[in-house]
C-alpha cells in the first residue's frame, strides 16, 4: 500500500488535517531525518546522528506527513512515548514523496527543506549509491530525559542552531547514552574496533588520524555558523554550544562546552563552562574562567550580562549583570569577601535600584550576584579585593524606575 | 607579440635596464606570483592566495621582467597605484620564459626561485594539468592600506617570513578585505556554499572536516619554520605571526596572533596578542597573557625584552625590558600601583641609568615600562605588589655609560 | 639456513630454553617490532617508529624466538650493548614463523600478539603489498640513555601504555635523537624536503596539511585509551604521557607533556608539565598550572596526591598530598610565605602525624610540600596567603599510626 499522490496545496492541507486525526495524535516538539553512523564492530550501535535540517516547534505539516507515511508502512508512532525513532525505508520515502508531490519542484534553496531531504534520499535509493549509509526519522514529543542517540543529537542541534534556548532542554543522562568514540574527522570509530585492528592498521600504515576521543562531536562537525562568527579552532566549541552571530572564539585558552554560549557578539578568549551564558557585547579575556555547574558553583548556572569585561586570567564564580568589569587576574567566588566603600556602595545601588542590601563594609561575592555596573579589583597596595561602580555603561531597564 | 629570447646574462642585464625605462617605472616594495583559491559559489571571490616565494625589497630584476612581460601582453602596470594584481596568462608565462632564458637551466634548489615558479607554471600549462587552479602576479608599490586579498597575503607572508619587521606594515582594513571562510585543511570554503549544499553533503556523508572558521589561515598552512623551531599545534599561530629560529610554541594556553611574535629563541606557553613582540631568550609561561592593542592597552603595543620571564598565569599590560621577572600569577597593568623600597629603587636605577624617576614609595605600572632587570612579585603576607631588582642578568648598553 | 618448524608447545618450550643458552644471553627489558617512517629526502633518517604491540618485562619466550631467528640469519645480538635494532627481513620472518608454528592458528584477538605481528608481516611479504614500508626488531637490555629513534619510541610506548611507571625510565638525550618534523596526520615529513618541494607543492595545490612541527608525535597517534578515558583534543597529550582509566582531558588550557600524567580518574583542564603526576580523583581546574622540571621547580618533579583540587588559574610549584585544595587564582611556589594559625596548624598536623614541623606563624611553600588535607587561600581582605585544614577527606595510612 502507498499513499496516493497529493495533487495540489489545497489537497495537501486536507491531507495534513486528516493525518492529524490519528488517535492520540500529538505535535512533536522536534523532529527530523538523520543519517546515522554505526559501529564498525557492532553495527547495532549508533555512534552519531547527522541532521541536514531539524524542526523545532515548527513545520507541523511535514511532521504529519512523516507520521502518516509511517502509518501507511504499518508503523504506528506511539504518542504516549517521549520520543520515537525508526528506520527510513524505501516505502516510507515513496509515501512521503507522494504526499509532498505539490512541492517537489519548488523544494530548492531555502524552500521546503524537509522535502529536499526526502527528494535527496529518494535519489540515493534510486541510484543505489546509498551504500552502507542508513537514515532514521526521529520525533521528540516530550522534553524528558533522552532515550536514544538520535534524540540526544536532535536536542544538541536545537541548542546549537539556536532554535531552543540554552538551559531549556532536558539532557539528563545524555552522557550515558552517547558512546565514547575516537573521532577521525567527522567519522566516529569504536575504540574496541580500533583495538581489534590495531596490529594490521599500524603495520599497513593505515592507522586513522584521531582528532579526539569523546562522547560528543565538535560544533563545526554539524553546524554552519553565521557569516560574521569566527571559531579559530574547531576543538574549542563542543556540539550543543550556542554561538550568536558575531561571536569570535580565539584558539588560546578558550572553550565553550555544550549547553553554554553567547547571546550576541562576544569575544571569547576564555572558558565558558557547561550551562554558562555570556551576554551581547561582553568580552571573556584570555584565560578567563567562568565556572560551570559541573565544577565549583553548587549547581547555580552562571550568566554574564551584556557589555561586561572579564579580564585576562580572571575567575568568575558568581553571575554578573551588565557593564561589569573583573580585572585581569582577579578571582570572585561566592565566598570571596569584597570590600566596598560607602560612596561606591551608593553608586552601585543607583545602578541597581532593586538591589536589596544595606551598606556595610564587606560583602560576600554571592551577595553581589547579578548586579550591574560593578568593577572588581584587587588593591595592589593592600591586597584587598574591592568593588567599585564601573566606568562601563549600563542600560537601566526604564520600567524599573 | 612576444618578448624575444634573451641570450645570456649580459643581455639580460641590458633587458632589465631597458625594462625600467618604462614611464613612471617604480621598484615594487614586494611582489610575487600566487595561486589563488576561488569561491565555490562565487568564483569571482578570492578566498586565499598561496605564494611559493615572495620578494620583499629584493630581486628587482625579476620584477622588471614581470612588468615588461605584462607590457608585452598589453597590460600596463599603473605605478601610481599602491598595488597591482593581474592574471598569470599563458602569454605572460611565455614572455617571462623568454626573458629568463639564460637562467632556466640553473634555476633549481636555492637558485632563481622566481624563475622556478615560472618554469613550473609553464609545465602545468603545457601538460593541461592546471585544472581549475589560477595564478596571479601581484605587486605592492606603496605600503598603504591593502586593497586586495592578494596584497594582504603578500604582507602577511612578508611578516611571517621575517622579510618585513613586525609592526612595520600597513594592514589597515585587512579584516574587511578577507572573507570569513570555513577551512578544511588548506582549502577555504565559502560558508554560503556550505549552507546551499548542507543537505546533500550531510546525507551523502561528504560533509567536509572543518578545522576553523576565520578570515586568516594558520601560519603552518603557508610557512615552513626553521629546523629548530617547534609549533606543537597549528591553530596556535596565525598567519602573519613572526617566529624566530629556536622558538617553541606549546599546545596548552598559548597563542600568537598576526603581526606579533618573537625575535629569537623563546619558549611560548602563553598568549602573545596582536602587535606584541617577545625578545630572544625570554619565556612566556603557561597561561601568561601579554595584552595586545586590540584589548586593554590603549593602543600602545607591548614589547618584552630579552631574557625576561613571564611566570605561569601572569598578566603583563606594560612593556618590559631585558632580564625582568613577573612572578607566576602576578598581574601588572598600566595602573597597577607597585611598591619599591629605596634600596631596590637604587638597584633598579643602576640597571637603568637613563631612567628618569625619583625615589618614591609607589610607582604606577606604566611608569616602570621598558625598564630592565625588574622583578615583580606579590608579597604573600601583605598582598602588596612589589618590585625588586631581578636576579636575571641584564646586558647594559655600554654606550650609555 | 632456516629454523626447523616447531611441532608443539612442549617442543617450543625446549626451543626457548635452548635459545637462551646463547653465550651472554640476557632477557630484554623491552622489545617489539616497529614499522618505521623514513625521511622523504634522506631515507636513512628514521622519523618515527610505530609499534603494534610492545613487550615490557614480559613475553621473554617471544624475545628468545626473535633472537634465535636473528642468529639463524647470521645476525648476532650484542648483549653488552644497552639496545639492539635491526631490519625485519623475509628470512627473519620465515624463521620466526617456524618457531611460532604451534601458535599460528590460535594467534588471534588477545592471544599471542607478537605472533600476530609476525603473521601479518609474513602476509605482507607474501602478497608484495609491503611497498616502501619497513620494519625493525628492537630490544632494550639496559635502561640507559637511548641511542636510536626506535628505542626512544619503545620507551615512550612503555610509559603511555602504563607498562612502565612515570619517571622510571632513562630518557636522557631523547630530544637530541628525535628529528624535528612536520606532522601531517600520522605522517612525519622532513622540513628540508618540504623546503625543496615548496614551489611545486604550492603551485600544484598539493601542499600538505600540517598539524604540528615537533620532535614528538601525539599520544593518540599511537595509543588507544581506555573506553572511559576522554581526550577532547589530540594536541593536548604528547606521546610519552600516561593517562589512567577514567581521565578526561578538556580542550581549553590543558596540556599533558611526556613523562607526566595521572594515576587514576582525573579531570584535566590545566597543565601537567613534564614529570608531574596527578593522583586518582583529583581535579586540575581550568588553566591551572603544575610546574614541571623544565620550568621553575629546581628539578624536583611535582606529585599531586589523590582527591586534591587545583582551582581555576591556580599555580602549584610544590608537591601536594591527598585531599588538598588550592583556591582558584592562588599561586603556591617553594618560596611563597604561607600564614597558618595555631588552630589550623594543629589540625593539619593531625592529618599529617609524621610532619616534622613546629608551630610558627609563617611557613615557606616548600616546607608544606607533600602534606595532606591543606587548603591554600588568599584572604581577600588582607591579601595574605593562608593555609587551613581542608574540608576534603584524607585517607590516612593506618600503618603510620
Amino acid at each position: 500500500m502507498a499513499l496516493e499522490v497529493v495533487k495540489n496545496s489545497d489537497e495537501f492541507k486536507r491531507f495534513v488535517t486528516k493525518a492529524k486525526e490519528i488517535k492520540n495524535y500529538k505535535e512533536p516538539i522536534g523532529f527530523g531525518i538523520a543519517r546515522v553512523d554505526r559501529g564498525q564492530k557492532n553495527s547495532e550501535k549508533i555512534l552519531q546522528a547527522t541532521y541536514p535540517i531539524i524542526n523545532w516547534n515548527e513545520n507541523f505539516g511535514s511532521a504529519a506527513v512523516f507520521i502518516a507515511s509511517l502509518n501507511e508502512c504499518g508503523i504506528c508512532v506511539d504518542f504516549n512515548k517521549d520520543e520515537f525513532v525508526t528506520d527510513v525505508t524505501r516505502e516510507f520515502v515513496l509515501n512521503t514523496m507522494n504526499a509532498f508531490a505539490p512541492f517537489l519542484n519548488e523544494a530548492v534553496g531555502e524552500e521546503h527543506k524537509n522535502v529536499q531531504v526526502i527528494k535527496h534520499i529518494n535519489e540515493l535509493f534510486a541510484t543505489d549509491t546509498i551504500g552502507d549509509k542508513s537514515y532514521k526519522v526521529v520525533f521528540i514529543f516530550e522534553d524528558k530525559a533522552p532515550k536514544s542517540v538520535e534524540s540526544v543529537y536532535l536536542k544538541l542541534y536545537a541548542l546549537s542552531t539556536s532554535k531552543a534556548d540554552l538551559r531549556s532542554l532536558n539532557l539528563n543522562g545524555a552522557f550515558g547514552i552517547l558512546e565514547n568514540v575516537a573521532w577521525s574527522g567527522n567519522t566516529p570509530i569504536e575504540l574496541e574496533w580500533l583495538r581489534e585492528n590495531e596490529i594490521s592498521l599500524k603495520l599497513d600504515a593505515k592507522y586513522p588520524e584521531i582528532n579526539s576521543v569523546d562522547k560528543f562531536p565538535r560544533f563545526l562537525q554539524h553546524i554552519i555558523p553565521a557569516s560574521n562568527t569566527r571559531i579559530l579552532e574547531t576543538s574549542k566549541v563542543r556540539m550543543g554550544a550556542q554561538l550568536h552571530s558575531g561571536t569570535t572564539v580565539m584558539p588560546g585558552a578558550s572553550y565553550i562546552n555544550f549547553n553554554a554560549g553567547t547571546t550576541g557578539p562576544v569575544m571569547v578568549e576564555g572558558r565558558i563552562s557547561s550551562s554558562a551564558i555570556v551576554g551581547s557585547g561582553s568580552d571573556v579575556g584570555g584565560g578567563a574562567s567562568i565556572l560551570g555547574v559541573l565544577s565549583g558553583t553548587d549547581g547555580n548556572p552562571i550568566s554574564i550580562g551584556e557589555n561586561t569585561l572579564l579580564g585576562a586570567n580572571s575567575v568568575t564564580g558568581v553571575p554578573l549583570g551588565d557593564g561589569c568589569i573583573v580585572d585581569a587576574g582577579v578571582t570572585i567566588l561566592e565566598g570571596t569577601k569584597v570590600t566596598i566603600s560607602t560612596e561606591e556602595f551608593n553608586k552601585i545601588k543607583d545602578a541597581n535600584p532593586n538591589w536589596d542590601a544595606n551598606d556595610t563594609d564587606v560583602f560576600k561575592g554571592g551577595v553581589l550576584a547579578d548586579l550591574n555596573g560593578v568593577h572588581f579589583r584587587q588593591d595592589s597596595i593592600t591586597g584587598t579585593i574591592k568593588a567599585f561602580r564601573s566606568t562601563r555603561e549600563v542600560k537601566l531597564n526604564e520600567e524599573l524606575h
